[in-house]
């Protein structure tokens, strides 16, 4: 990426894009603006931009207190409380680096993060205060803990085996309201979040403040963010900056809901939050929509949301969930795509006007569906084993390369890592996909299950849902076997629906494929079984079936 | 403005903001939306993102053809047509800095600024060759007129006196659209637009490439600007880069309509446009807006704008306008501030909904008076003339001072103008006003203008505003007169409304006066005349009235 100097400009360059200046513009302009947050007993707490100003400062003074000094990394393990916003300025505002602790990962994993980081301080809800303990005695380098405790209590009442800990609501008490914000260079890390791929140990990006500064731009033009709207932080904020839009919602002084704790298995006091608080703009994955919409089936009166905005990441949504939505109470949902090494922004479906009125309403949905366009900013490719780019053609799959000021440019500390970056700046994303001719990206696979079979590409995914379309088909797995003359042949393990076992054959499955699948492509083994490999989060584990049938053609 | 280093990101920290990026993105994105253009006849042209962008993509080439390099200067004198939208990307695209050209300048200040910038080629408008005409012979740089000349005209049959032509038309025609845009070093300017102060020479403003994507950001987000907008460029594009919603509409693919030529003296077609392209975003002054409101209430059938959102820049935009579009039309005018040297944008009037509720519906229209809020990302500060912070009580008036990503730290080449910019960083704009506690500013004076006496400030413009309230009265001007003891002392020269001569007195003007002014802010002489001095340009020349009367006191 060559740069070419032109001319000089006469404006001011060394005012850096700091995430401080978005707090400090709220407390400023919106300082009576509500924030609504639901404690661990599910009562509701509120307050101020002005009030969550104030404390941020303090925040901000009693950690350079107590030691915290400008560059250090300091963990937080917390759950999507107003503390964690407060945490989200006032921490990084100092100078320090916010560690987003993965509350899902293993102790093991966990310490190893915080340890790779080199972070010095941790802060913990003390409902994750068993996971801390878990965690303590493998990590180097803690000097201290700062416990959020709960509602009322005192440290001295808090059971811990941690050594040198501190009550946050004793660090806020401590702390002065004169504090003066650092003008922080912009290319310093405001946050560092650990990757968790299924291979290796989990890989840090460190987001700079001008990243998240432009993210923030980027996610709230995106969902055409206003004052008016109502915003609610359901994404764990321990995921990718928690997607964002907590930080574009406080540039335009929306109201903000933080709903605390809650589990996949207890969606109910969420649901009843969201609709509570009459939230206007979200963002989460299916598995939180779908509940959420079956909650709102199972109210006498449907909430009227008309002009919300949820964006969906994580996988494609599906067409009945929005369509339910839309029909029960007017929200949009919006598919979007990004990743942890993209701040995560990278697509949002919008459906331009031009599209729209050529399709159909079944069209539409489907169309919903892709991942979306590209957002300003970024440069994103598909491109062939060999790098070339592929055409526009809504068909021709290939590796997702994606590029621009808020991509992350390597991992952190990770020798090895290189090969993840091409020469001329791209990230490589190991989602394989395909772009149509109105830009919308699709993505169809991952790059390591994709079955490369005679210098082509046949996606697995495509071919499970395919599989499973047909009616005595319960589940179906896909997976490339290493083959002497094709490089890879598709297998397909298919488990049947209870009573089906003996009458459908492998054949009627080759030929139900065989009516969107070329010739070439169907797999020349169907095996029936009873069970499919599952990792322990319950995804298909392709490795072990590669593993397992390796020796089918050698 | 000390820069704090902390831990370093692992971000894309090389890859620059440039505006090319947001047209490469409209390209790939947005190929198919419409854009329309009003010819200099009055016919409509219609044509979309993809081809401008090819047509972009040839002028960069063939610009390079014909001699112009990365960092030249090249003055631009046109109308806000879809062709000063191609050069608006591709002439700062192949790494060129537009220079945009006040057509309303005298030519010897338009040589001034042409030279001034080094500029060696100029694009203009075949309707505008008599202004360059006038220009060439002064200009000394000058290698090349490129003429955008009448639909359909070949070169030939243009009547011109300049040498070195080129046909706007002809130059697209030979360019390639192969053509790969350089990646621009973010500092670089893009554009150059010089101020038109009433003291001194212009003085040059250079936009960087950063500045304006920073700009088309925050302004996007500022208007909740949408892929479903129809935007038309109505503030002229030789204007801070025509305000920017331009650039912004082009990040989310918004239609795009053109005007042409118009002048204030023939704003029926305008009008016309605006209604029949059903505009749903768009930025002008009350002097555009005001022959609008009586089109539209000239037409049997109202338009249904709802939506629809109008900046209104300039000068403080009259309530009854204001309401006029809402009750008629639905449209909101929303009032925003800047100046050239801001690239424009400095505050946006939101009503935040939480201050919305505490007002009554004339309190709310007057509050759409302010100037409005700061955006987020720039910095803002009142002071009294030691440089000290006013309170924010809505009340106290002090200097504007600006600073920020996007906001001029200096002059280009202008030996004298420092004083213009403080320590640190902040930009002078001249301009007195008051921030109130919900962070609303209200310009209530330029600088030179405001009155200083006995220490304290008395605003001209509110005294003129509040004398014009009286019924008898035509016009009023109000100028601070140099005195031995208090500094200043205000001066009130009157124009009486024909037939009230001799029936209202000084004392009657001082009674009405001191219902909202305190005793000592009172003009001490109330003058009747029947002419009040005026600049070229219409305005109240208080530089020549403050001279003719200095003496009133020494």
């Amino acid at each position: 990426m060559e740069i070419t100097k032109g001319f000089p400009a006469t404006s001011q360059d060394k005012y850096q894009l700091n995430v401080t200046s978005i707090i400090k513009h709220a407390a400023r302009n919106f300082g009576p603006q509500e924030i609504a947050s639901r404690r661990i007993d599910g009562s509701m707490f509120y307050y101020t931009y002005a009030e969550a100003y104030n404390r941020m400062k303090k925040l901000a003074t009693s950690l350079k207190e107590i030691g915290v000094q400008v560059g250090d990394r300091v963990g937080v393990l917390a759950w999507n409380s107003h503390e964690n916003y407060e945490i989200y300025f006032g921490l990084p505002g100092m100078g320090a680096v916010m560690l987003l602790l993965n509350l899902r990962l293993t102790p093991p994993d966990l310490a190893y993060v915080i340890d790779h980081s080199g972070a010095n301080f941790i802060i913990v809800d003390e409902t994750l205060l068993p996971i801390a303990h878990a965690v303590a005695p493998l990590c180097k380098n803690i000097k201290g803990y700062i416990i959020i405790t709960m509602p009322g209590k005192k440290l001295a009442d808090v059971e811990t085996t941690l050594e040198n800990t501190y009550s946050y609501e004793d660090v806020i008490a401590e702390g002065s309201q004169d504090f003066e914000w650092p003008h922080m260079d912009e290319t310093s890390a405001y946050a560092a979040c650990y990757t968790t791929g299924t291979t290796g140990k989990p890989k840090g990006v460190y987001y700079s403040h001008r990243d998240v500064y432009l993210h923030s731009c980027t996610i709230g033009m995106s969902t055409e963010i206003s004052p008016k709207d109502t915003y609610c932080q359901i994404v764990p904020m321990f995921h990718a900056l928690g997607w964002g839009l907590s930080q574009a919602a406080t540039m335009v002084g929306a109201r903000l809901v933080f709903p605390g704790m809650y589990t996949l298995d207890s969606l109910e006091g969420l649901s009843k939050l969201i609709v509570d608080q009459k939230t206007t703009l979200s963002a989460g994955a299916p598995a939180i929509f779908m509940p959420l919409l079956d909650y709102i089936r199972g109210l006498d009166e449907k909430p009227d949301l008309r002009g919300a905005r949820f964006l969906s990441g994580a996988t494609e949504p599906p067409a009945s969930m929005m369509k339910g939505f839309w029909d029960l109470t007017g929200v949009e949902i919006i598919h979007a795509y990004g990743a942890t090494e993209t701040t995560p922004l990278v697509t949002v479906n919008r459906i331009m006007p031009y599209v729209e009125k050529e399709l159909n309403e079944d069209q539409k949905w489907e169309l919903k569906k892709k991942q979306g366009l590209i957002v300003v900013g970024l440069d994103l490719k598909v491109v062939d084993a060999g790098g070339k780019e592929l055409p526009k053609d809504g068909k021709t799959p290939g590796e997702v390369l994606i590029r621009g000021p808020w991509i992350t440019a390597k991992y952190h500390d990770a020798p090895g890592s290189e090969a993840q970056f091409t020469m001329d700046g791209y990230w490589r994303s190991g989602d394989v996909g395909t772009l149509d001719e109105n830009g919308y990206l699709k993505i169809t696979d991952r790059l390591k299950d994709v079955i490369k079979s005679g210098g082509e590409w046949i996606s697995s995914v495509d071919m499970e849902n395919e599989i499973m379309s047909y009616s005595s088909v319960r589940e179906a797995a896909v997976v490339g076997i290493t083959h002497p003359k094709w490089e890879e042949r598709p297998l397909a393990l298919v488990i049947l629906r209870e009573g089906e076992e003996n009458r459908t054959t492998a054949d009627d499955i080759k030929n139900h494929l065989s009516k969107t699948f070329a010739k070439w492509q169907l797999p020349d083994e169907v095996l029936f079984v009873d069970e499919i490999p599952k990792t322990s989060v319950g995804k298909m584990d392709k490795k072990a079936i590669r593993k397992q049938y390796k020796r089918m053609y050698s």
